[in-house]
Parts: structure tokens; sequence; C-alpha cells
């Protein structure tokens, strides 16, 4: 697609899928065409963290503005967002993580995030993990990043236009505008 | 929905999901309008199952009748189906792994609970887990566990009239009537 | 279906599912009414995996031909492709898991296995596993085969005509000709 016939993505869409499932590439997909600011919540702390950091600035090429902001996504957000460029959150799965190792409070982050997405002023494409189709892990703390990471998943999906599940590489649609 | 209105669900359906997808809350909204029987597998052995009882049950408001039953699943649900009153089953997780703690035989179960929902004489919907879409567990009881639930969950869809995966809260139709 | 009026499936189709989730039985109903050609990847190692393969064998019937290849896929399958029979692929999870356990370079004869599949002379369908859908596991060869069996998704779903998730024995389509 060329520039001029840009159409934007619903205002809101929530991509979600598995590990390695093709969902950021899919979520990239979504904004062929424009200039697109990509907000990373990821921080290269460890060698396999920086490689796969690096692989997805490969594949987006150079046209990308990037960001990184391990905790603060709501009012980060609120502050770039623009009719004209889309943004894309990868991921919301790390954004979590974050939280809990940072000892902040989950549910009223996500209430934060809502709210800015409610009033979004520009597209934003987020992406998210899947994590509670396996067995139950067996420690405290794997089970509460599954609980928050679900009600993250369940509370974004309510307040985004469109909500797609993606497999394989491959789209579900769950929600449409 | 007022109750002179309410059209009872399909006899029976099956909504399936993963941890904290939503499942239980759209598996209720099935039921909007109408007083209903919630039959629990699980039972308050620890404070976290406690937690997540009292948080469902307060959920569901006060004209609910609650029934706990962590075993004789199909024979308690024959003696409480009225055309008039769906059921809630909540959930067929918790009951297999119930059985295997008893040391039962799932399958023998689970075709008597087939049997029954075969011949259902009022509205119920179940409530169950996928678990198998994460990496294989290393030990043969969780090995079982996966199997016994892949295994109940084909056979209760093969009986259902409508199955349903739910994802962030939103449902994917897989068999309607 | 008899078989003067046998339509044979899709070129090539991708069946994934969990464990447990009906997704070899579904595959092979695909197929129903041709003679078809299993090509197992697994080996009857140990006990557990011969209690899995006999059930599979005792399922299908006695006019199934079948080959074993834990390793050769590429080549083998593009060996036995007919027009006139169906070849059943179960699974590609396996033929990862044993790349991996032989130190083969995965990625290569996954570009070797698309470049058949895209030339396909008869029709293939392939069974395979997603298991990004739990949490992140603790080791790095967990993750690394979480990742080799999500590109492997990936790149076969690109390839083939249809994609198909299977749940509870009940089937999503991702993608048709």
């Amino acid at each position: 697609m060329s520039p001029p016939s840009f159409t934007p993505p619903s205002p809101t869409t929530l991509v979600l899928g598995g590990a390695r499932s093709g969902k950021s590439s899919f979520a990239e997909s979504l904004l062929d065409g424009a200039p697109a600011l990509y907000l990373a919540t990821g921080q290269a702390l460890d060698g396999e963290m920086a490689e796969r950091i690096e692989h997805h600035r490969r594949r987006r090429g150079s046209d990308w503005s990037t960001l990184e902001e391990p905790l603060e996504l709501a009012e980060t957000l609120e502050g770039v967002m623009r009719p004209d460029r889309p943004v894309l959150v990868d991921c919301l799965t790390l954004w979590i993580s974050n939280l809990m190792h940072a000892d902040r409070d989950v549910d009223a982050a996500t209430a934060r995030l809502c709210t800015v997405l409610g009033a979004a002023t520009g597209p934003v494409v987020l992406v998210s993990n899947e994590v509670g189709l396996g067995l139950v892990p067996d420690n405290r703390l794997a089970r509460d990043f599954r609980d928050h990471q679900g009600r993250v998943n369940q509370r974004v999906a309510a307040i985004c236009a469109k909500v797609v599940f993606v497999a394989a590489g491959l789209p579900l649609v769950l929600k449409e505008p």
C-alpha cells in the first residue's frame, strides 16, 4: 500500500497469541504503509532478550521510531498518540512482568491503560500473550502472573474495538468494530 | 432480560477456555435472566481456592442456588435438571482432578456424564479448561491429567449441542445446534 | 464415502491443536474414503510412546500403509507423494524433537519440507502441536523447542493451502484455499 491510500487500523486493536505465533509480525502487518511508533515494554537485560529485540528491529526496518517504556505505559502512550501515526505496543506480557518485578499495582496500572485506550486519539495496536492454556503452574508467583495476564487481556479486549487471536501466523477474529 | 422473555440456552453447552480467560463469566452470561443452579465441583480446601470460590460467589449475586459435588457429577446433575432452570457446572477440570485424587475411573465417570447430557431434561452449561496447549509436562501424573482433560473435552464436546472457546472474555463458536 | 466419489483434500493441509485435542483423528477424518499412507515421525522408544502408537494404529484400521521416518521428512515425503493417495504426516512436533536430539539444523530441514510441500504432487495432511500458549518454560532447551515449533508452524502454515485449529475434536478454520 502506498502512503496516500493508507487506511489507519481500528482505533484500538488487541493482537493475542502464543509464543512464536507470529503475533508481532501480524500486528506490524496491520500498520503496513504507515510510519509508526514502536513502543517496546521489553528491556535488553540479558543476551537472549537482546537477541529477540534485535530480531524484531531488523524485521521492521529503519522507518520506525522506537521508544522503550517498561512501566509507565498508560502515561507514555497518552503522550505519543497522534491521529496520523499508529503506535504498536509490544507487549503487554513483558509490561505485566515488569510491573510485578517492580512491585507495582497491576490492576491499577491496567485501569489507567484502559482509560487511555478508551479515549484514544490515534490508532493503537497492542500485542499480548495468551498464557493460560497449559497446565496449572506449581508455584504461586507463576499462578499470580498467569492471573494478571488473563485479567489484563480480558480488560483490554473489552475496551479495544478489534481483537484478533493469532496462531501459526494466521488470524482468528474475536471482535470487530 | 425479564423472566417471561427468557429463552433457555441450547440444551447443553460446553464453554472451553484457559485460566483467567473469562470462561466462567461468559458461561454465566449465557444464563442471563434465569434463576440458575450453580453446581460447583471445587472444594474450599485451601485459602487460595476459598478466595476463588468467594470471588465467583460475589460475581453471581444472591439469586443463584449453589450445590457442591466433587465426584458424583453425572448422578447429581441427573437429579437436579429441570426444563425451567439452567444448571451451570463449573468446572470439569476440578472434577477430573478430584476423580484422579480419589482414584476413580475417569473414563467410566465421563461415559456416565455423557449419557446424562445426551438425555438432558433441562439446560446445562458446562465449563472446562483447555490445558494441552503448552509444552509436554515432565512427569507422568501431569501428562495423565492432561490426557484425561483432553479426552473429557472431546467426549463432552461431541455430545453437547453447542461448544464455545473463550479467549480474553470473547467467544469463538466451535459448534452450533 | 465410496472410493469412486472420493474428493481428495486440499493439496496440502496443516492440522494444529493441543495435546489430546483430537487433532490426529480430525486429520484422519479428512482422508475418509481414501487408501492413505501414514508417515509417522514418532518411534516406539519407550512403553508410553509404544502405547500411543498402538492406540493410533487401532483407530485407523488395517487399510492404511505405515512408514516411519524420524528425521528425513522432506526427502521421504517427496518420494511417496502420489495424486491418488493422501499422505498423513503425524506429527511435526516429534519430528522437531527428533531433529533437535540429533543435533540437526531445524530451520534448514523446515525449508526443505516447505519446498516439497510447495510443489506437492499429491494430497498431504500434516499434524502439528501448538505449544506456545502456556507460561514461559524455565530452561533454555524447552524455550528453544517452543521457538522451533512456533516457527515451523508459521512456515508450514504459510505454504499450506488449508490450515485448521482443532480444540475438543472440533475444527476452527484459519486458512482456506
